[in-house]
């Protein structure tokens, strides 16, 4: 990353994610790893478009429990990954029907 | 995504992720996909950084390989977020490295 010209979009995408993981995971105990409740806060703060619209309150224990591979309770980056790539294919899959559906 | 406010930073990374695999994926034929020449137009553009330091000019070959994990010669979205998920992951482990570093 460390360049003269300014970073490209992948590049900043990629700052972006270390940077929210660290922000949130830097809340409380250990800063390499996510919490319950800073994965909480990150979900209600970072993709409260999401979490607003969910009826269920089990909806983001049940998100925990299944992102948390290892089952130690907290979620570290590789499982933080985990979510933003499941949500990232979830709006493009949306996206490539909402053009599907154009066409036809 | 659909909503008055402004992005969060994580949804402006999850929108980046879909625009640039679009962008690359869009340049010719299946636009769902990269395909060979795609992967290589993506990699030497966003992510020149990396390549420019590559030595050996056979690694971005056996990159493409090893993420076309259903081995169709091209890479789909998932595909493709396990790369720039690699990447993240590797700069944020060479981060906490020189955080631990800078500690002892």
């Amino acid at each position: 990353m460390a360049k003269m010209s300014s970073p490209t979009e992948t590049e900043r995408c990629i700052e972006s994610l270390i940077a929210v993981f660290q922000r949130y995971a830097g809340k409380d105990g250990n800063s390499c790893k996510l919490s319950k409740t800073e994965f909480l806060t990150f979900m209600n703060t970072e993709l409260a478009a999401f979490t607003k619209n969910q009826k269920d309150p089990g909806v983001l224990d049940r998100m925990m429990k299944k992102l948390d591979t290892n089952s130690d309770g907290q979620l570290d980056f590789q499982e933080f990954l985990n979510l933003i790539g499941g949500l990232a294919i979830a709006c493009h899959d949306s996206f490539l029907r909402s053009t599907h559906f154009q066409k036809i």
